[in-house]
């Protein structure tokens, strides 16, 4: 999430003008240390050869894509590096959009505002459908809203808003319903390494044309900012359509951008096999950490939230404090603590507020809410 | 130019799979050094605070608009940094079309095929028009050419692959023809630090909003790879619904990309700051120096050419042997040089050739051709 959406721009700066301190649990950029590597690997390419500073192949530099494709186990062949997660997604909803049949885009609610937006971009017919009481949006009802009209499913997991994950037995009801009414399920899995219930299942787990799975590596790396993403698409051995969509994905991604920023890639390669399992369990153990101890003065301040499971998020509801704008701006000025409001993320949501936990200072933050709720 | 329309790759692939040694003069990969404040500008950024590595806003850092809004005389508000001229380019087109009536986008033949592409991406009508004798395209005719159904006209000049620069006559004539059907001219200026011809005049010389102005520095910092564009809007006190463009391709720029890869930015910003004219000089002057090489050769092999004025390319046809790939896959064979079949561009000069000057071995090539026909 950035900060150029119009509500996230509206409490940003609401919050930047405030008189007293007040923490930013607003937006969810990392405040952790990338990998070493990470920051080696750009040093040592500000030292390359001329010829390395010139066109990468559009769909990637093959040894990034080689990585990608034997940690996931796919082929080469489905991988185009993309600018973030965010082209990724783009290149699958208007991808899927255009080779199957139908106009339909479902999304769940609360729902990531980019999802949304893109969705209008694209002139699809939106269908938002609530989550369930505990976060989660429900197959079967998926599977209820869902029809011929229906050319893609995007979901989530682990998820931003709601701080879910879903389990195997969801996304295969999810690609089970793609694949009755021969739509896409785009399964955006950028906070895989953010599950902290130990359920999630990556979309790739299952066997089926029906999927696009999309990722970055901004949260892993703690790098929103360099903008190194990548989208897998079904195999080209497939049933038609879905064995053309890599290839129209191809092209759409070089006649929009051409390829992708080269020290990002060059960087995040050399972090990709140099970075050992150690820095993300000591980043995920840091997160859990600060959930447990956000959670408590949640629970101190006679909160209601939905239980966290994964990536950044809790999404809260104060008793007597609906998550509007207006009550955002108070907690802000009377408590000295900056979310951003439901109401930013659809219907469904509309009186609870989102925190990202992407803060040294969610402790104190904590303390804040508890006493102004005491 | 990358390397991944099909026939490029099927040049370079046929040239690195010749037997003898062969001089890769097909892409416009520039193979000098780059400003030393942007190699600077990246070891500098690899050593930054965290938050340097998060999202910056969606429209490029602020530091840099102002640069280029400051050396460009615009409002920082008319600015968008792109992912290269290419995601500009997109912008541009993809903006104009919707926002002006008509369908139809004018292009030169030769055109740069990622024009061409685009065009069809867009499900736009594409109406190619040959550039005169000269290798220019002669504003008169696009004015017969041109209709009420016409959205957009795009021109690249110093231009890609004819080598002309355009001058400021022709542009406002453009841009006149672009008013009087309320469509925009597209004005992509890549090579602007490459004019031999001292004619070359941006289309932001003319107080006009039909216009928007694409640009990056991957020519002129010699990076291709870094993907730093921008696209430069007309004022949002214009009329409608030229005043609209700028907000609608920020929303499609946010909704694409979210934003621009952070260290590229980083980096190009403090080139910019820093870099001396003489850099810009010296590399133009290589370029003056190898095309006098070059043409020479082409002279004493009896071959027709359009004058170089502008940009990394040259475009010749040699006696008896037009620029079919055939001919250009016995040149590889049998000279040692590999240049691009004029087809590659479009019907008007497919029986031309074009030669891009970004190798060290042009005077080398040239010999070779020299030889060759002699």
């Amino acid at each position: 999430m950035d900060d150029d959406t119009p509500p996230f721009f509206y409490v940003m700066n609401y919050a930047s003008e405030a008189e007293g301190d007040v923490i930013d649990m607003v937006s969810g950029n990392p405040d952790w240390e990338p990998p070493e590597a990470l920051r080696e690997g750009l040093r040592e390419y500000a030292d390359a050869e001329t010829d390395q500073f010139q066109y990468p192949p559009s769909v990637g530099l093959r040894e990034l894509r080689e990585e990608i494709a034997k940690r996931r186990g796919v082929d080469i062949s489905q991988v185009i590096i993309t600018n973030g997660a965010g082209e990724a997604n783009h290149l699958a909803m208007a991808g899927g959009l255009e080779a199957v049949d139908g106009n339909e885009i479902i999304l769940a609610d609360p729902v990531y505002p980019y999802y949304d937006g893109r969705t209008s971009l694209l002139d699809a017919e939106k269908t938002l459908i609530p989550v369930d009481k505990d976060g989660h949006l429900n197959p079967e009802t998926v599977h209820k809203r869902a029809s011929e009209e229906t050319a893609v499913i995007v979901v989530n997991s682990p998820n931003n808003p709601m701080g879910v994950t879903y389990d195997g037995d969801a996304i295969e009801q999810l690609l089970g319903v793609a694949e009755e009414y021969d739509a896409l399920l785009v399964s955006d899995e950028v906070y895989d390494h953010f599950d902290y219930s130990g359920r999630f299942t990556s979309a790739l787990s299952f066997d089926s044309p029906n999927r696009i799975v999309t990722n970055s590596f901004s949260k892993s790396m703690a790098v929103t900012g360099w903008r190194v993403g990548y989208a897998i698409f079904p195999r080209e051995d497939r049933p038609a359509p879905y064995n053309e969509l890599v290839d129209s994905a191809r092209t759409r991604h070089m006649l929009t951008n051409v390829a992708i920023s080269r020290p990002a890639q060059a960087s995040v390669l050399r972090a990709l096999r140099e970075t050992d399992p150690s820095y993300y369990e000591a980043v995920r153990e840091q997160m859990v950490e600060r959930i447990d101890r956000f959670t408590s003065a949640l629970d101190a301040a006679g909160a209601e939230y939905t239980e966290p499971e994964g990536s950044f998020y809790v999404m809260a509801r104060f008793p007597g404090l609906p998550g509007t704008m207006e009550n955002i701006e108070m907690l802000i000025d009377e408590a000295g603590v900056a979310g951003m409001p439901g109401e930013a993320f659809g219907d469904s949501r509309s009186d609870w507020m989102r925190f990202a936990l992407v803060s040294p200072r969610v402790e104190e933050a904590a303390q804040r809410l508890a006493e102004f709720f005491e």
